[in-house]
This record gives structure tokens, sequence and C-alpha cells, in this order.
């Protein structure tokens, strides 16, 4: 991995690409889901500096994370109270530390997992989109070299098991993730273990609902992205989440812990860069 | 619509469907999401009451609709907070009273409109979902009789304007709804005009993102449901959601008034059918 952590941070920093040349034609934008726009907010001013954006799954986590973050970066004052901008609406939950942005979103709780490829349940590395009622099919990859550096920044930590490899990415809870404890189930546990068993061997390390298009998204912005989820149950095991909500705690901990560790190691490399 | 205004209750409440023959074996069922469990919770004596389940966009206007529905119903004390049922976690939020379950979720804002059918972005009547990795359709069709009924107590109400109409269901609120305003944009305004006015031609009077799955999952449980949404703009003047707060708040409060309207209207035919 030596070369890709020698690699500058510039090359990497690529410019976000907003692929819509209708925007540039209106006065006003109404970012109506987070209860932001143009005209009532001076979002360069508000986000301008932001560098790291953390979406994760809850509103309660993003705000305990971006309180972590600013002990952690020796930023913000820890007696203050963090507000919610999006506080317009309760659909999201946006706190921002220094460079660092925790926006709300879901999560699956459990050893590390940093996404090598989101894959749909298939197993392909695909995200299927339905525009102007046509089929658009968008590439899912992720930026390996971000990928390395925070299993890297794992091993360095030392505090718990990362691994990388493939996140399975599903269109509901039950069903399809091979559940028997939903609402409706039209398998048997023999095929059940089947799929899992395919999905094992496809490279797949847990399963989650969001990263297929998170990482689409991402890829035709030319945003370097990565996803890293945390496993709750060895689902050959069973389907329930039994785990006490101390142990649930401890495991989304992790994330947070892994991700605040690379925030801080890159803010120090680019630190080091400015310096020189 | 006499004849089935005229339509006894019993023979619409048939049972609910629970089509999984492995949760009977379960000693225990987490309700993860919900962060409830059949070990912890007494659900019968929770939830055993429970005749009209309402599921709307954001917790603080289930809140809000419970609080109302207290109001409209002479149920509970008007001064007293609504616990939220599912306060151990804030991926939802659930109030009830008497027999009215509000659930958040999500919902876009703006004339009523009672869902007939549930379509996707093909214009089709259909959920697919993927299940151990292999396509499954099925059925989104809602309860007739409900939404005639509703359609009448708009009527009754005549405090708005209601329609009957399909209800395109879509993936994504920007492309997939055919706005030109999001990140993203890969086609003109003239191709945008001709998809909308092909969903006006199939009866789509408003596009959402929820209704397919939700009258596939009550369609499968038996279960008798319901869509109403009010619109907030015409899609072909703009794709903005621009109107101010209180107009927007004004349309959401439409669904509670109608809905609201109806429970109360079945309340008072059972306690006569139960009278005679």
């Amino acid at each position: 991995m030596e070369p890709k952590d020698a690699e500058p941070i510039e090359s990497r920093s690529s410019p976000v690409c907003v692929n819509n040349p209708y925007l540039d034609q209106m006065k006003d934008d109404i970012l109506y889901h987070f209860s932001l726009a143009t005209a009532t907010h001076d979002l360069p001013a508000m986000f301008g500096d932001v560098k790291f954006v953390c979406v994760g799954g809850s509103q309660r986590r993003m705000k305990s994370f971006i309180e972590y973050a600013a002990a952690e970066l020796d930023m913000g004052d820890p007696e203050s109270d963090y507000p919610d901008l999006c506080a317009g609406t309760d659909r999201y939950a946006m706190y921002k530390v220094g460079p660092v942005l925790s926006v709300s979103v879901w999560l699956e709780p459990g050893t590390v997992v940093i996404t090598k490829q989101s894959v749909d349940p298939t197993f392909t590395p695909k995200f299927e989109q339905i525009v102007l009622g046509k089929l658009v099919v968008r590439n899912t990859d992720l930026d390996r070299s971000l990928a390395e550096e925070l299993l890297q920044c794992s091993k360095e930590l030392n505090q718990f098991k990362a691994v990388m490899g493939n996140t399975m990415c599903t269109m509901d809870f039950y069903e399809g993730q091979a559940r028997m404890d939903g609402a409706f189930c039209s398998f048997t546990e023999k095929e059940k273990r089947e799929y899992l068993k395919k999905a094992h061997d496809a490279g797949v390390c847990n399963i989650e609902m969001e990263s297929i298009v998170f990482a689409a998204m991402c890829n035709l912005s030319g945003l370097q992205a990565a996803v890293v989820c945390v496993t709750l149950l060895d689902r050959l095991e069973g389907d329930q989440m039994s785990s006490s909500h101390e142990v649930l705690q401890d495991y989304a901990k992790r994330i947070q812990i892994l991700v605040g560790y690379y925030i801080k190691k890159q803010l120090k490399a680019e630190a080091v860069q400015v310096h020189n």
C-alpha cells in the first residue's frame, strides 16, 4: 500500500461534478429536504470549508459523532451544544464542526466492514434507476485508495477487527435480506442458507440498505467516497437483532473511532503539506 | 356510491394475514426498527385495540395528528403529552390515542389526492422486489371501497378540493420525478414535459415515494388500506418547493382533517351497530 499512501492529497481532491446544466439558470435553489435555500441561507459561508461529509443512520448518532469529532480534533467548545443546521425540518439533522459535516440517514449496526464494492441482491455492482420511465444503470465503484487508507487506519488503531469486502445493498430489511422473521416469508431455511452462501462466495461481508445509492451518487458527482459499516450478527446464525443496547452502542462507536482517526490523520498530513 | 356506503362494516374488516409460517416458532420477536419486542413489551395490551393506523412523513406531523385526533374524538386529556411508543429508537415515532395509531415515515406535501392505484414510473400497478436474488412482482391494489368512502367524506366536509386518481411512486425525488433541479439531469425540458404528459394521460394525479411499497405490503397482509396525499405544485409549472411554511402546513392539515373525519364517522357507525 506504500505507493497509495504516498500519493499526494491534491491528486485525490478532484472537483465535484454537478452534472446538471439547468442549475445555473435558477435564481433560487430550494433544498426542500434540508429546509435550506440559496435565497435564505449563505450556503458557501455555511458549508464552504467542509472537507469531510459523514452520513449515518440516526440523528442521535450523528450528533454524538460531531461531539466526538469536535473533541478528537480539538475544535469547538466541549460544553457547547451543536445546533441542527436543518432544524426547519425533521427529515434530516445536520451538525458541523470545522471541516466535518455529520448528516443523519440510517445504518445497520455490528466486525467493521470497509466496502470494496457495493453490490445489488444479485451481487452485481450496479444501481438501477428509472428516469422518465426508462432504465438507467449506474456504476457503484467506490474510491479504492480511500478504502485502503481506512483499512490502514484500522490497523494503526488496532482496537477492533476490520476487513475490506463487498457490501450487499437490498431494498428491504426482511425478505430482501433473506430474513425469516418478517411479516412475509416465501422461502425455506435451506433456500435462505443457499442464498447467503452464494452471497458469501461473491465476497459479500455485510448487508445494508443505502450504500448502492450513496456509491452511485458520489460516483456521478466525482466525490471521493467510502462506506464503513459494522456487522451486528452472523446471518447464518440468525435474523434477529438481539444484542443489548450497550453492545450495539459499542459497535456503532467503532465507526466513529475509525472515521475520526482518518479525518485527524488527513488534516495532519495537509497541515504538513501547507507547512512545507 | 350508495351500495358501497351501505355495506356492513364487518364484511370489510377481514383478518390480517401474516404470511410467514416461521413466526410461530419464535420465542421472542424483536421489532428492531421500533425498539419493541414480544419479550419486553406486551404488544397485545399496547396495540390490541388499534383500528386505524395512520402512517405519515414526519415525526412532528404525526404527533400533531394524534393531538388533533384526540381532540376530534374527545379522547385523552388535551393538556397531556403523548409519549412516543418507540422512544428507544429515533428511526420512527409512534403515538396512540384510543383506536388510532399514528406512525411517522415521510410524505410529499399540497388538492388532496385519494389514491385509486399506486403505479410505478412506467405507470404500471406493480411493486418489484428482489427476494433471494430473484424478482418477485407484487400487486399494489388498494381498497376501492375505502377510497370511495374517503372521497365521500371530502364531499361532506366541503373544505378543500379532493380527487381520486393514480399516484405514481418513484425511487428518487429528483431524476425519478423528472425534476431538473437536482445534482444530476440527463434529459431536456421537452423530454420532461412529454413524460409528465404521458403520466397525466395514464391517470397520474400526484407523485411520491412510498405508496407502492405500502400498497403491496397491506395487500399481502389483507389490510384495508388507503393512501391520501396533498399536492404541492403543478409539476408542469416547476420543480421547486417554493410555497411558504404556512401554506405547506395548511396543505398538510387537510389530510389530518379528512382522515380525522373518516375515523370519527366510522366509530360513530360502529357505535350505532353495537347499539342496535
